[in-house]
């Protein structure tokens, strides 16, 4: 039994998309079980229309919810305690739930996680990682905006953490890790980022296989499993690639309906471009997952549909069974005690105070 | 007049692209001039190949040539004063050239560029500004990879230096300009980005619209004519976008040809795919310039065809014509004598003394 808690509030269009799509997810994964937080009138009338859903799931009526132009502080503040998006990531804290899914704003999304459940013990900075299409298959990439920067060690940990979650995706014990960074010999990249290859080589971690230094082009060729940046350019990488995509569809389409001709050919390949959509469809990769906090948090797109909605609550059944937060904290801390900078190993008062807080 | 001036011996193919390159640019400007410079033996034979391009060049012999795989440092070292891509960059300086163009490795091309031409004097860094295929036409980014980091100042430099560009290449006296920076409200990017946001916004300036903050899907809809980042994100985007616009090729590629119907559909709306191909040729853009130097130096992609190398001319003698340089010069030294930091203004005897160097 996998349990997600899900902020039925979240998106840009609500409960009406976001129940839907976990009817969706249960009919994949039978053994979902949902808790939904909101507001009675509108997440209730959406649950009562699917009764394998309803009998799977539970609901908890927030008055509170977070709107998608919230800024982060402003969601703490009015939102903390009692929105249905804290309540869902409360849920994760308390055990209620194995993890939390939310189609709500990112910022606030991100805030509320990392006040309700903290980062852990030896990690200084949670990551968004996101999933990236390539002509190999699927890579992760992080950070892609959890935060602004990053120092040698931080980056170190992104990318244990991305093996991490990349042993908890696809069926390899040693993904491979590569650092973005610019081409050019000699400037090559920030001081952070060749102290972090540094480290990353010395470390020669059994969890991951470090592969060097990789470039913005070696995202869609798939050249490694996980691409490491801070999170800046990591959002920048990801935004443009997305910008790239839809802009291409665009000439695409334009040049298709351009002629008699060209609109013939377009019904002949019909079935070749619904293939070629469905390698492009975002929906299929949806999710962001917030990794280092103590719990799982999926971000699923806000302007997902049904079907999208379903892929990250899919991406969070998954990693629950593959057990992501439990790899992580097994991964890091004995790297951080290899380097001799565990926290968690070397104040075990530190440690059960966290707890106790819990 | 136009006098173009050629590393003949840069680029993975030389002289057998180069120059045939040439005769192509030279037919739709037939104003221009040339001085080729590299070995003899490589570049006499191609030349002679086109009587009209031998009427209007010169070429000038040089032993040495810089490698594609060169360190920057190396191939200062071993090229200064006598590589054919020294050489072609000095004739800039002592103005027996307008502009110099090359398909030469990047980092030594930007290095020997700073040795020889020196930052402007009002200028700390250069930076390489890409011409970006957009939704809307085309828009300049930059820095995409001179130099990583930029402070507040540089990135506002940045900016009136690429609106220059973008003044020289459409017909727009007032390109709006946007600073590349993440989308997550509140954690909104780094300092020096928010930092040069409110300077823009201050200065107020008479040849730039300041849009204010862009992100990274921003670039493929054309949303402003300029976007400014520092090289590292720059170049970053630029590479993502590449591999991506790749990726999207070999897909579509894999789709058309997947069934018999598919490949009829094809045949049919061949057309329609020239389109497309034309839409996303890389060669129809190449050229990264160099700005903020004293000169103006283009860089063409290494790999690139004759038809693309043409291209990288075509944009010299562009930037020439429209007076790109002097635009720059204007611009920056109005807007730093507004900004009290002139350095050309307010120290005759420093720039007198660049001058002498000359």
């Amino acid at each position: 039994m996998v349990t997600i808690s899900v902020d039925a509030m979240g998106g840009d269009h609500g409960p009406s998309v976001l129940i839907p799509g976990a009817a969706i997810s249960l009919e994949r994964h039978p053994e979902l079980k949902f808790i939904f937080y909101g507001k009675e009138k509108d997440v209730q009338p959406e649950i009562d229309k699917f009764p394998k859903l309803k009998a799977a799931s539970k609901f908890v009526h927030c008055d509170v919810s977070v709107r998608m132009d919230d800024k982060p502080s402003q969601a703490l503040r009015q939102g903390r305690w009692k929105s249905s998006m804290w309540k869902a990531i409360e849920a994760v804290k308390t055990g209620e739930a194995d993890v939390c899914v939310s189609a709500g704003n990112t910022g606030a999304l991100m805030a509320m996680s990392r006040f309700c459940l903290r980062t852990m013990a030896d990690i200084e900075r949670p990551a968004i990682a996101a999933i990236w299409p390539t002509l190999r298959g699927e890579s992760i990439v992080l950070d892609v905006g959890a935060t602004i920067g990053a120092d040698a060690q931080q980056l170190v940990d992104f990318s244990v953490m991305g093996a991490a979650m990349a042993r908890a995706m696809i069926e390899n014990p040693k993904p491979t890790v590569g650092l973005l960074n610019v081409g050019v010999e000699e400037i090559k990249g920030q001081e952070e980022v060749k102290e972090a290859g540094r480290l990353l080589r010395d470390a020669d971690l059994p969890t991951l296989e470090y592969h060097g230094f990789v470039e913005g082009d070696d995202l869609g060729k798939g050249t490694v499993d996980v691409v490491v940046t801070e999170g800046f350019s990591g959002n920048i990488a990801l935004k443009t690639a997305e910008g790239t995509a839809r802009q291409i569809g665009e000439y695409l389409r334009a040049a298709m309906g351009h002629s008699f001709m060209s609109r013939i050919g377009y019904l002949f390949a019909r079935s070749a471009f619904k293939r070629l959509g469905e390698k492009m469809d975002p929906r299929k990769v949806n999710g962001g997952v917030f990794l280092g906090l103590n719990g799982v948090v999926i971000k699923s797109h806000g302007g997902t549909d049904s079907e999208g909605f379903a892929a990250a609550l899919d991406m969070g059944h998954d990693m629950v069974r593959n057990e992501l937060q439990s790899k992580i904290d097994i991964d890091i801390k004995k790297f951080h005690t290899r380097q001799g900078r565990s926290r968690s190993a070397n104040s075990a008062s530190e440690q059960s105070e966290n707890k106790s807080e819990k």
